[in-house]
C-alpha cells in the first residue's frame, strides 16, 4: 500500500540538497529486505507503525551527486555505499561505541524515516563507504545485510577454529555463513525449512545442512552434535521462529553463545533453565555497529563472494513486482534488487 | 528420608583418609543451601537423582587434621573453607579457566558425590582456603554462597558505577546485593515477595526495595525504572520465578545483561524479542569459578559483614530441626548453620 | 609567558556566542594541571607547540549562561562539570567508542585550541555534566583530572579484590588511588619521593606508602612485594620517571598489567623481556573516554572524597600567584584552583 | 655440548614408564627451536642454566607406545603430538585459564627439564593431541611453533579484517604470519633482513614484504604505512631487536597492539612515551595456553600448510648435523626436523 503510493509520487518529490556534512546520492541499487516486505504488508514491525505514507528501502548504494558544506571525504563521481542508520553522536551509546542502540537513530524506511528507495537521496557523508572500483553497486547494496552477518558473528564470539550453527538459511542465515566462514569457523552447519536454501547454503560453502523435519527441537540438536561430531560453540538464530532459538539453545555448547537475529513472535516457551545451568549466553542483535567498513573489506579482498544471493533485478518502475518476487520466493528468490537508474 | 538415613548411620561411617594432594578435615560449619533441601524433600534437581542414599552438605568450614603426601600449602590446625567442587584438571573448561562447566566436576552433595555434612571429610588441598584467624568458622561456610553471589555479579558485569536490581531476597539474593555493593554498584534495588526479606535488604545496604504485589512484570520494571531514575545495568534473578525473569527482560538497560541465578520452571515464556532487540544479554550461571579467593578477601577485609544472614544455628545431631527450620522459613530463618563438632 | 599575555587581554576579548548543540558557561573554577604549567613553562609538550598566544586550563567547571540552538538537556543556570574534549564524532574511534584517540578532538588549552580559563566560554552541551546540588564548582573541576584516575583503573583493570600499586603521588597518583578504592581494590600501594605526598595518600585511604630513596627498580619491585605480601595485578605509572616505569615492570604480577600515565622522556630503557615474558601488558593512557559520568557519580555519591586535594586557591586576578604556587608545589600545593567569578 | 653427551648416552637410558594418567610414546618428529640451538649453544637463556647434561626437544610428534592407569583418550597406536609444558594444575594461573605463566609448569627442554629428543618418552595424556591420518608427524611436531603464533595473534587481538605487521620472518614469524592469515587478516606485511626469508614470506600469503635496510625505526614506521596504506592494527614482533621492537611501536595504530614474542636484549631504549600517548598496548607472549587444538585444526583443515617451512631432516644419530644446520641456516634452513625413529 504505503510503497505504491510512495512510488507513484515519486517523480514529484523535490530532489533534496545536502546539509552540512551530508552528501547527496543519486541512487542506483536497493536490496529489498524481509523488513521492507514486512511493511509493505503488514504496515508495521513490533512497536514500529506506517502512520504516513513512507519509503522503502535502506539497503543501498548510489553515486555522490553533490556535496553539502563540510564534507571532504567524498567527492561527486564516488560510487557509495550507504549506512542507513545515522544515530545521534551525542548520547552514550554513541559515545561508548554502540552507536546501534542509540535511541534517536535516524534509520532509513524505519518510520517515520523515508527510506532510500527513490532516485536522489542525502545521507551523512561519514556513514557512506567508497567503493574500490572492482566492487559493484549492487555488491555495495549488499554491504547492508552483510553486516547484519558480520555483527551477529562478532556478538557471538566467531573466530578461527569455532563450531557453528546457523538456524535459518535465509539471506541474513547465508550472510551469517559467509561471515562465520571469513572469520575461519572450522564447521559451519546449517538448517532450514527448504531444500532449495540448504543447497544454496552448500554451494556457499556450509560443511553440513540440515533440513527441518520436526518440531522437536532436542531432536533437532542431536542431529546438529552428530553431524559436527561436537556442540556448536556458537549458533546464530536467523528465522525467529520458537522451535529453531529451543534447537540454539539445545545444541550450543556448555559455555557457548546463541545470538538472536530473527524476529518472531514477541514471546515464546524456552528452556531457560537449560541455557543457565549450561551457560549458553543469550544474545540478541539490533543491526550493527562499526561493521561497514569490515563488510566492505569482505567483498574487496574477495574473502566473501556474496554475488551468488542476488537472484532477481527489477527497475524502480516495476517494484511492484519486485516486491511480490520477494515476498513470495518465486524462482527461487534470495535477494532482489531494484536498479533506480537505469 | 535420604538425610535422615544418613545421618542416622553417620557415626557408624569409617573415618575417611586423605589421597595425594587431599586434606583430612574436621568439619565445622555447614550451612543449609536451598539445593540440600529441595533434594531432602524431593530427592532429585532436574536430572541429578538421589538414588542411595547420600550425605547432603557443601557450604562448609572445618579444621585440618591430616594431610596427604604432597600437601605443603595447609598444616594441621589450619582452619579452612572448603570450595565443594573439584574438576578434572585436565579437559578444555578446565584449561580454559571455567572449571565449574567440567563434565566430570565432582560436587559435594550433588548426586552421586557425598557432601560434608559429617564429622570428618578429605578434600582437594588447593580447593581448601586458609581463613585468617579472625574469619569464623561460620563466614568460612558462607563463603559458597558468597561465591555465587561474586560470581553471579561478575558474569553480569557489576563494576564500580553500575546500577543493578536484584531479583529475589533469599540468601544468594542477599549476597548477590553484598557483592554488587562491594563492587561499587551505584544503586542497587531488590525485590520480593516478602517483606521481611526487603528489611534485611534496605539494612544490607540495598538503595531501593520493592514488594512483588503483581504479577505483571512490566508494571514492576517500571516501578524498577521509576525508584533507580534509570534501568538498571545489570538484573541479577535469584528466585527462578517466571514473572520474575520477564521483569528482569523488560527492566534491564539496553545493551545491559540479565543473570540468571535462581532455577525455577525448566521451560517459561519469556518476551524474548524485547531483550533480543535491545541487545539485553542473558546469561547464565552454573555455580562459580576462581571466585573463592575474592569472597574470602571480602570477608577478610571487612569489605562485606554477611554474618548477619546466618539467623539460626543446630548441632549435627539437630539436623532435621535445622532443615525443617530452612525449608519453612520459620522464625524468619535466612541461612542455617549446622555446627558438626559440638 | 603566554598565559600571562592572555590573562592581560582577557578583558578585551568579546564574551563567545553558543553555536548550534552548544552553551555558553560563566566559568567558575579552574583547576591547574601539570600540563598547564609545562605549556607556561616550557611552551610547548612534544609536538604540541605554543606558537600563539594561548588561553589555558581546561579542568573546569561553571554555570550555564546561554543555550544555543537546539540544546534541550540543560537550561540557563545549571551548574556543570566540564569535560574539556570535543572530538569529531565521525571517525572510526568516535564511532567505536574510544573517542580520546580522535585524531581530531578539540581539547581545551591543548594548542592552537584556547583553554576555558576565563568569563565565559562555550562548550558543546553533550560535554557538559549537571552538578547535583550537593556538588561544588570545585569538585566539578576536579572530575576532569579524576576521570583520569578512573580511566587508568579502568585500563589496568582494576576490580573488587585487586591489589595495586600507584607510582607516584602527585594529584594524578592520588586521584587513581582513590579511584581504585573505589573500584574495591584489596591494598593500594603508593610510591613518591616525597614524604608529605605519601602521608596525603596514606590519609586518603592507600594501605602502604614507600619512599623512593633507591634508584634500583628491582629492589623498589622487592620491597613493594615485601609489603603487600604479593605482587600488585596492576601498577599505575604516575611519575613519568625511568626508575618508576622500570619498577612498575618489575613490580607487576605475571598476568598483571602496567598502566602508563605519566608522561617523562620520550625514551627509556626498559627491562622489556621481563615484562614479555611474564606477560606484564603495557598499556598507555591518552586522557580518557566515557569517564566523566562515573567520575561525577563517584563524587556525588560520596564513594570518593576528593576535596582535600585542592590545597590552594586564587581569584582570576592572581593567575601567576595560581601557577607559581602550582609550579613550586610551595605550601605543600597539591590541586591549585582558580576562580574566574569572584 | 650437552646435546652432544646426551645423545651419546641416550642408548643406555631406561625406557620410562608412564605415570598415572600419562602415556609412553615411541618419539618420532622433533623440530629444532632456537631455544634449543640457543641451549646448545650458550648452555642457558636468561635466567635458565644447564647445570647438567640435559636431553633437548620439545617440538614433537609421536606414537603411543603405552598406556599409564586412568588414560581413556588415547590407546596404543595412536599418533600424537606433544604439548610440551605440563603445569601444576592447582595453582590460581592454572585455574584461571592462563596455565602457561604457571610458576611451575615442567616443560620439556627448559632446565633440568629433559626434554623429548630420544626414542621413548612420557607425558600427560593430556597433552598429547590425536592426529587425523592425514595429518603427518611432521606436522604434529609444527603444531609446537604454530602454538606460539596462534598464540601471539590472539593475543594482539587480530581477527578479520585486521591489518598485520610481522617483524622478523624467521620461523616463529612465518607461522604467526600464517595464523594471521587464517584468522581473515585484511593485509599482512613482514619484515627481515633476509630476503630469502622475505620470498617465503610472500609465497606463504604475506602481501607485503620489506627489507630491514636501515636502523631509522620511523623510516622502517613509515615505510610499512606506505606499504600497507595505513597503520597496522596489531604489530608481532618476532626478532627480538631493539630496532624491530621500536619499529613496532613507531608503527603501530593508536589504539591498537605489539605483541612481543622475539627475545633479544634484556633491556633496551624504547620510545615508550610514543606508545603510552597513543594507547598502542605492549603485550608480552610467553609460549601459549589453550592453543594446541586450534592449530592441530589449523593443519588438519588445510587452512594453514606449514609443510614449506620444513626444510631439512636429519636421523637422529645425526643430530649434531641437524643442530649445526639450524644454527647457521646453510641451505635456506627454516625449520630442521629429526626423526627419532628411522
Amino acid at each position: 500500500m504505503f510503497i505504491a503510493r510512495t512510488v507513484c509520487r515519486e517523480e514529484e518529490t523535490p530532489i533534496p540538497q545536502p546539509g552540512r556534512n551530508e552528501v547527496q546520492i543519486r541512487v542506483q541499487s536497493v536490496g529489498i529486505c524481509g523488513s521492507d516486505v514486512h511493511y509493505f504488508v503488514h504496515g508495521k514491525i513490533g512497536r514500529f507503525v506506517v502512520n504516513a505514507p513512507m519509503i522503502l528501502g535502506h539497503e543501498s548504494s548510489g553515486v555522490v551527486s553533490a556535496l553539502g558544506d563540510g564534507v571532504t571525504s567524498l567527492k561527486v563521481g564516488d560510487r557509495v555505499a550507504i549506512e542507513p542508520g545515522v544515530p545521534c553522536r551525542m548520547c552514550s551509546f554513541c559515545k561508548g561505541g554502540r552507536y546501534n542502540l542509540c535511541p534517536d537513530i535516524v534509520f532509513c524506511a524505519t518510520p517515520p524515516v523515508d527510506g532510500s528507495l527513490r532516485r536522489f537521496y542525502c545521507h551523512a557523508a561519514d556513514f557512506c563507504y567508497k567503493l574500490p572500483d572492482h566492487v559493484t553497486l549492487d555488491e555495495g547494496a549488499l554491504l547492508e545485510p552483510l553486516a547484519v552477518g558480520v555483527y551477529a558473528c562478532r556478538r557471538g564470539g566467531v573466530q578461527l577454529g569455532s563450531n557453528v550453527l546457523v538456524l535459518g538459511s535465509g539471506p541474513i542465515g547465508l550472510l551469517s555463513l559467509l561471515s562465520a566462514k571469513a572469520m575461519g569457523a572450522a564447521q559451519i552447519i546449517v538448517t532450514d525449512l527448504d531444500q532449495g536454501r540448504l543447497d544454496m547454503a552448500l554451494n556457499l560453502g556450509a560443511h553440513h545442512a540440515l533440513r527441518v523435519d520436526t518440531r522437536d527441537p532436542e531432536e533437532m540438536a542431536r542431529r546438529v552434535e552428530e553431524a559436527l561430531g561436537c556442540k556448536p560453540d556458537v549458533s546464530v538464530e536467523c528465522s525467529g521462529a520458537a522451535p529453531s532459538v529451543q534447537t540454539g539453545i539445545y545444541a550450543t555448547k556448555s559455555g557457548g553463545a546463541l545470538v538472536l537475529v530473527g524476529r518472531g513472535p514477541y514471546s515464546m516457551d524456552l528452556p531457560i533453565v537449560n541455557a543457565a545451568v549450561r551457560e549458553v549466553d543469550i544474545r540478541g542483535v539490533f543491526r550493527y555497529a562499526n561493521c561497514y567498513p569490515l563488510a566492505l573489506e569482505m567483498i574487496a579482498s574477495g574473502k566473501v563472494d556474496a554475488k551468488p544471493l542476488i537472484t532477481h533485478h527489477f527497475p524502480l518502475e516495476k517494484t511492484l513486482d519486485a516486491f511480490e518476487t520477494s515476498r513470495t520466493g518465486a524462482g527461487g528468490a534470495i535477494k532482489v534488487m531494484i536498479h533506480c537508474d537505469q
